[in-house]
């Protein structure tokens, strides 16, 4: 059974407590949104998500998307979901509200998505894809074709999407073949098929915006000759009323793994009308404008997974009756004991909200310096913002989905052969959770823009943003009585960290490769670094509130202990990962492609 | 695309060379198999897996099964194969050939199985519980009832099943209420509602063999009161013809995550005919005969999807033009260079590739053992391979498949999208797989199973039939001048694996949650050291290969970077487990199940 509740009192531990100190310091513009309002949005979004988007969850992956006439229909349901999320305001939670939007800070937002990525990944593609968009056109988007879009998108009555892939090209986007031939009043006639575009066409908003990478005539080759177009589904009249159907359609949906109520369309572009957003053959920066956005909500898509896959879990362990405790019976009334007493049950169970708690915390640290890029006071932290959100948004991206993944996972082990069963729900957990690995950049290659460019991007100055505080909290609290093993813990793992870039440093300068070969297990490194940072600082936090008396006595007590769990049976085999990544290319590269 | 050929060269490494010094000396009663007939038979049943059962694996997914007036009917394809399959002879390929069977060596046997698991995870079902079941009747059968039954079962015109799980008990057997009353003709009536049947019904075979387990009425509660019962489908008269239909029926089939084309009934037993197997309350006794003969065969399953991954994974590619090679363009007459050279995908396809040839290493090794067991010239040999099988039965049970399920991800992520669409095939692999690692014991019951029973039976004396060749090992060849690394590596991972042994035996011995809580991480830990003992030595044994002189330098070669990758990437992780295991249970158990 998919089981869910919001975990706002983590949320709010982190919004209010755990990043206390991270050195933004106050952030402006957010005035409106002080610990009551946003405990209330928190309270409201999961009322949402919790009872109207969890229970059209599973019948959408049963139902599935189709075209009818022409037309993409989603789900039963999901226009009227779709209808109240948008009437709540929530399409435009962190959009400025010069457009219409709530302009609520990310650290916020992203916990509003966690919920509905939760309750439902494939609804959340579709106000998720625009918001996206939204990004991409605020930052290059002419004032015009700002003030004429983004209201409408920011309300959800218009919604967008990317059209990036090719058949012949995903990850190699140099090699698109989509083309735009400029026209006499300012337009351009787009021409090309696309695959694999989410929310590419469907019945929940009005009119559907593209945002279409594609090749003026006499552009260059490569990922040099690429701009981006806006095109419309519908063009719209001066007025904002909806005039002809351009020829932009969807001709297929994928059969995917997961994902089903999600529309992935096949698109054909016949010499649909499309403009200019930002500069010719600049196409690709105006993409990763939005890819960025969206690669760190991507990230979020697998904590969101994984804390409903822990979730429904935990309700099952307790209710499933199986076998008799190793320590003495548990349920002397019962046939069996439940099944959250067999240690391997709690092994899983643990790792799983030791991957959530260890994600949420990583990831409302970045979502801190999302804001406080553009809102910290001082010129200095907004740098440093700035530097730690480019340094980890492949690690959220690429390190929660795979831990979100390994959650799903868990949670049909934890279930048996009931897990491996449609009708329990849980299944689909994993099916949903596979595509985040791969979409916005597969996960190597996260690893890979981490390796290659973040770290040594400004002789690493990157690196330092992150490498710092967490020196400094080492050094802070070195034999600490309460987390003094903890940060004996995490001093090794960081030694391994460090130990492991001075290897790329130095062994990658000279050949790529060796830095290729070292990425994956080095973003895990990296991301695991991190959260055990995180948790000896949220252990740190919570020794002190049972110190000073807390009604809330359960919850740090709880919070300490899955901080043992994961510095005691998480962190050591990852650390180890510094052996595979010190051991050099050799043996990944040295085979020739024929004795494959 | 799903490609597959049958790796045979490696094969026949393994059965010809890898463990010609595994001291269970030269087994008797298997003369006609010699390496001209293993090849052949090698030869032929990649054929008829190659040619027969991958054509129909990918279209038997998306059809499934389906009841069709009360008859389960299988995808397309399937009854034409399953004739082919038998009339082949490959039904009772490991079956003595008293009843039929070709009486070949399980060593042989279970590379013939990898084939059918890499080809058709679903088809195999059906021919591999009539398998499980003949090993049970064998062992535990009147002589009346394996006379008359063996054969038909043996050439595949009758199939078997074994009806354990009910809703509310699968792993705990104790609780179930299956009832079989006594009638006076000495058969019994058996009544009761049993899940997850595999083969429960199908149109593959004529008769239908269940094998049941059940209360007697005045049976004792518990594990101690289960008997087993053989209950045909049809009621066979004297002369094997068929007479009525038994009263054992599937109502219905399971929707399943994957294995589509196995159909997984929910079958009703009302009042049915069957006959007590063995003696009265001793059937988890004659169940377990079939379990473990299952475990490894499920251990096979893992692995047999873990080499079609691997195989169609190196296709793709190859073929999939994506980028420039990190150290230069590698294919400057085409767009970009094929994918396998980037070193990210390099490690997924080296690491598929190592569990595979790892896995293989260790199952022929057992396989061997499953063979001694009963073919070895000297008892002390022969009791030296039951030990040996005891051991490892719950880690290739529980590693492999985990395994396997790990490199059907990483196929879907060198695919990329193309890997999460239905159509590419490779989605399908994972899907399937996904149940090698809960049914037949879930895997943590396997871990379970091995450091709850199977390390202090008799003083660790299984334990002492592994520890021993591999210390022997390690000291015999320390300082080699080409695999002194690599034994350096292994000697670390004996350690820390001889470490975490004296833990569980230390402190399991006085609460047996300290051995459960070590379990999961323990057995890798083993499977890793046995695989990483089997890869030195096919190293060691590839050295000399070469250094005598061979025209398969290429084959010897790629065995030794596939063995230096592993040592260099794999192990050590795994090795730090060692870490999480002697942590002890505290972190993991002492959460309050109401914090959860």
């Amino acid at each position: 059974m998919q089981v869910y509740d919001a975990p706002i009192r983590d949320m709010r531990f982190n919004l209010e407590e755990l990043h206390a100190e991270d050195g933004f310091g106050d952030l402006e513009g957010f005035e409106d949104f002080d610990e009551d309002m946003t405990s209330a949005i928190l309270e409201e979004a999961n009322k949402l998500c919790r009872d109207v988007l969890l229970p059209i969850n599973w019948s959408g992956d049963q139902e599935g998307c189709r075209i009818e006439n022409g037309v993409v229909r989603t789900p039963k349901g999901f226009p009227e979901a779709y209808k109240q999320f948008c009437e709540g305001g929530w399409a435009g939670l962190t959009v400025d509200q010069k457009w219409g939007g709530q302009g609520a800070p990310h650290s916020l937002g992203k916990m509003v998505e966690e919920m509905s990525c939760s309750t439902n990944l494939s609804f959340g593609l579709y106000p998720g894809l625009t918001n996206g968009a939204m990004v991409s056109l605020e930052a290059y988007g002419s004032e015009d074709q700002k003030s004429f879009y983004m209201p409408k998108m920011a309300n959800g009555e218009w919604s967008g999407t990317m059209c990036l892939t090719e058949p012949h090209c995903g990850t190699d986007l140099g090699m698109l073949r989509t083309k735009a031939e400029p026209q006499e009043d300012g337009s351009y006639k787009i021409t090309g098929n696309k695959i694999f575009i989410s929310a590419g066409d469907h019945d929940l908003a009005e009119n559907i915006i593209h945002l279409v990478l594609a090749r003026l005539p006499d552009a260059p080759p490569g990922v040099k000759g690429i701009s981006m177009f806006l095109v419309p589904k519908f063009m719209p009249k001066d007025d904002g009323s909806l005039g002809d159907r351009n020829p932009a359609v969807a001709t297929a949906i994928e059969h995917k793994m997961g994902l089903k109520a999600s529309a992935t369309c096949q698109m054909s572009f016949d010499g649909a009308t499309g403009w200019l957003v930002g500069k010719e053959n600049r196409g690709l920066e105006a993409m990763f404008a939005m890819m960025n956005t969206e690669r760190v909500a991507v990230g979020i898509q697998g904590l969101g997974v994984g804390e409903i896959a822990y979730q429904s879990s935990v309700y099952y362990a307790k209710e499933r009756l199986q076998g008799r405790s190793l320590s003495g019976v548990k349920n002397p009334d019962g046939p069996a004991d439940p099944i959250i007493v067999h240690p391997d049950v709690r092994r899983m169970l643990m790792t799983m909200r030791c991957y959530n708690e260890g994600s949420r915390a990583v990831s409302a640290w970045v979502a801190r310096a999302l804001d406080a890029e553009h809102a910290a006071k001082e010129p200095e932290a907004r740098e440093r913002a700035k530097d730690f959100v480019a340094l980890m948004t492949p690690v959220v991206k690429a390190l929660f989905t795979d831990l979100g993944h390994e959650a799903s996972h868990m949670a049909i082990q934890i279930h048996g052969g009931h897990g491996y069963i449609q009708e329990t729900g849980i299944e689909q957990f994993a099916r949903d959770a596979r595509i985040a690995q791969i979409y916005e950049g597969a996960n190597g290659i996260q690893a890979l823009d981490l390796v290659g460019r973040k770290l040594p991007d400004r002789m690493g100055r990157n690196l330092r943003s992150f490498f710092h505080p967490v020196s400094q909290f080492i050094e802070d609290h070195e034999g600490d009585e309460k987390i003094g093993k903890m940060i004996g813990g995490l001093q090794q793992a960081f030694g391994a960290l460090q130990m492991s870039t001075g290897h790329i440093a130095q062994k990658g300068l000279k050949d790529p490769e060796e830095a290729g070969a070292a990425a994956t297990d080095y973003l895990r490194l990296l991301g695991f670094v991190a959260m055990g940072y995180c948790f000896a600082n949220a252990a740190k936090k919570s020794y002190a509130k049972l110190k000073e008396g807390t009604d809330e006595k359960d919850f740090y007590e709880a919070k300490i202990i899955t901080a043992r769990f994961f510095f005691d049976r998480l962190l050591p085999p990852v650390m180890a990962q510094m052996m595979a990544i010190t051991s050099g290319k050799s043996s990944m590269m040295d085979m020739p492609a024929e004795a494959f």
